[in-house]
């Protein structure tokens, strides 16, 4: 599959967003991750469950079931589940097997959303969660805020969003108005570097204020020569922060004192190999306090994610049709991609090795 | 295929239902059966006729034919067929060959139906229609009378009604409101027989009347204690009955003199091997002349086949996505439908023993 | 694939109408031809360039690119191609690889419409060209008019156009309204002959004018006994040329003087192997200078063609059900039509055996 080259579309083994909490309630929502249908409910205690959403009877879909207390029944012939996914009831009759379960995926509440587990249960370490630096969202006294914006339905597959994210150089093209950079910027060669084990590639331009640039925008008080940042980090295969980090410019040129930090970080949860659940998080160390600010912020930020999915939804239709026989051309500025792809497909295959297919 | 693990979708040896009798007119009608296009008429003299729908010729569809007297021409180049399907004429001239010929399917009116033998023509043998009585047609003059309901076009492949009426414990869930079931009756273990040949499920309850079920509904003057059954009954493989009968209780718990009969008759007729032509018929000995109650039968049974249309068709969507590799739980009370499959799997594999395959 | 029995649909190798002259403008156009997405403009100095539609880089389609000066660059990361469909920039900086290029498409203006070759490049010679008069397009001086009537998105493959034509008895039963065609006409046997190596299908009649048949409808003023020629002739694989053409009648029966000559060319271009870009051109050598009657023939023939596009949709709908398994009977009328699937076969074997599959 394009472009890991692979069978498999993406890396499993990892904590991706399920939802937003209030999704979690006590009416079972149905929502399809990594292809399985599953349905989603929060127990009387307040514990959010995921579950398969296939009764083991006769594969009816469980969107439909009814919740009583903490366990639900499939609406064709009544086949009971406990929020562990075990069949606790046949009304017919009988000692459910203990094959009779569906599968309970692991689900943590953590930061701004509910996470889950879709690979082997066993390694499903909440150790490995992003921490709430990694999502921009540092404790609000520290002087912190974060904005969580549009979720979209985007119509391609999550490898098509994770090259976006990776070569910034789009910016000039695909958001030229919503986002204008300036032209010469794109020149500047990207910055590789490994940090905390992670991939980081960094955009770091410094000269004069742009005045009609994003990062105007973003930061209107700001008017001396400064020196500025665009910082592409992968924290899991499921958040990717873009951040833009500003600073004073010292005498030499070399970077001084913090202006100010904002991440824009990009929530992908793949739906089915083609399609992934795409949400936003805006975060930022000043004006915190400025509502109308993040209105801005959240709004132009759903036109930009707007312009990325009509650009991946377009590449997504046809790029199936030609599979793999057409070459790509690249050049340095795609070297970060490219990695981050590597690395994807490294994931990817230590998983093969490790799991039996029939075992995923 | 699930759930048969076959190629193919359903046993086409028998008799199924083609239509209902004002479908055959002199206008030509298109449907689709056993995944054949078809196109039906009737004769000046009244006889029901169906071919194929395909011109021998260039493949043109015949729905759009014109017919003349007894004849269909195809709206390309005019190719003329007969009744029995033969090519009578070449409007360009010269004799048609003896294989120029649309096939032609044995078609019989018989009740209230035109029933249409799908599989070889040598095996079309009338005898093998259901009985009057086998769809709930006993004769008026012995107090029996019937009503014909909806015609669903059910997304979903045969097999899964088949499942459906051989476990009639789903109706205490699927049709909690329409057809209201004591929970306790799913505790009652069903009987499997063969009578006739056939294989009879019975569920049967006794006890005292239960006022809000459904019997309540079909039996209203009922009072005292009874001994019901559901007996679900597969006459060919296209016409299931599900019928509930009624009688005294005797003092020593056993049946004794009946208080009424319901035919619960169901007509599938295959369209493609994911589709159904699906019709209801509704039949009892009681209350013949009551039209009023007539309507709420028909109205109350069309509710509860809505239902069960609900079921099935959100089975078929997602049944395929998993094949045969997913395993199903089945209890004591699937009994019954698992026998009525290995049924259709043996009918299946005698067909195709029987019928080279290129001659289907 | 029906009804050539070969992987591809259509030979490739041959000039075919790109568009209309208006369709080239500044603005991009996208298209689709022999399922390949292109796009089309044209150069400030008025050159028709088409290129391929896929960005080398990261395959985003091309029909939404800016264009700039005879330039277009990609939506998504700005690779700008010249109008030879070479790369002559990267805005991140580098030279382009030579391979950085999209293949450009040879188009040229010619008579009422712009050609594309779609086949090897150094085949794309324009001595093979349909000549003006093999249009219709004999030069106004001269005594012809010529109209374009409507382009129809036909759900069909081109090759069910090219029977369609081959086999004119379909007019009587197709368009029994719109063109009628006595019926006797049908038993007139078609003469087949090779005119310029082309293969000319000619049904002659002879005999009093027919006041209803849509020759008379073309030549109102003609009263006599005339004899009249109806001549398919396909130019090249997308022109094919259905010619009324109408003579005094000799003493002996023999056609003498012209009375006048009608040619209804039609124009196809396969889009993808299910679906054809479908013109017409009517032309004529007399009453030239009547607009009202242009406008009746145009509208005529868009209905006559608007039937076709039913028939031969209602044919593809359904004909990859039954692949090839499914004989065809062909009669005497049938020669022309499967002179001509063999000659198509030919040229796409000769095709196949000139290019290897990859360089397509």
């Amino acid at each position: 599959m394009y472009p890991l080259d692979l069978d498999v579309a993406y890396p499993r083994n990892h904590w991706f967003v399920a939802g937003h909490p209030h999704e979690f309630g006590r009416e079972i929502v149905a929502k399809r991750i990594f292809d399985e249908p599953l349905v989603l409910f929060r127990t009387e205690a307040g514990e959010p469950v995921v579950l398969s959403a296939r009764c083991v009877h006769r594969h009816m879909p469980l969107d439909t079931a009814t919740r009583e207390g903490d366990t639900i029944a499939c609406p064709y012939h009544g086949y009971r589940y406990e929020k562990d996914g075990r069949c606790s009831q046949i009304p017919t009759g009988g000692i459910p097997p203990k094959s009779a379960r569906l599968r309970r995926y692991p689900v943590v509440e953590h930061g701004p959303f509910v996470w889950i587990w879709m690979g082997a249960e066993e390694n499903a370490d909440p150790a490995l969660l992003p921490r709430p630096a990694e999502m921009g969202l540092n404790d609000g006294a520290t002087g912190w805020r974060h904005d969580i914006s549009k979720t979209f339905p985007l119509q391609a597959r999550a490898t098509l969003l994770v090259d976006n994210l990776f070569d910034l150089s789009h910016i000039a093209f695909s958001h030229a108005k919503s986002l204008p950079m300036p032209k010469h910027e794109l020149m500047i060669e990207p910055r590789l570097e490994t940090v905390d084990g992670r991939l980081r590639v960094t955009r770091a331009a410094s000269g004069p204020n742009a005045p009609d640039s994003f990062w105007k925008f973003v930061w209107p008080h700001v008017d001396g020569p400064v020196v500025r940042e665009l910082i592409t980090e992968m924290h899991t295969p499921g958040l990717i922060n873009a951040a833009q980090w500003l600073y004073e410019m010292q005498p030499d040129g070399s970077k001084g004192a913090s202006l100010g930090y904002a991440d824009f970080v990009h929530v992908l949860t793949p739906e089915t190999a083609h399609s992934t659940h795409y949400i936003g998080i805006i975060s930022r160390n000043f004006r915190q306090d400025d509502d109308a600010f993040s209105a801005l912020l959240v709004e132009n930020q759903d036109l930009v994610r707007s312009e990325d999915v009509f650009v991946l939804e377009s590449i997504e239709r046809d790029v199936d049709r030609f599979g793999n026989s057409r070459r790509e051309i690249s050049t340095k500025a795609d070297e970060g991609a490219i990695k981050i792809r590597n690395l994807l497909r490294q994931m990817i295959k230590t998983e093969q090795a490790a799991v039996p297919m029939a075992a995923q």
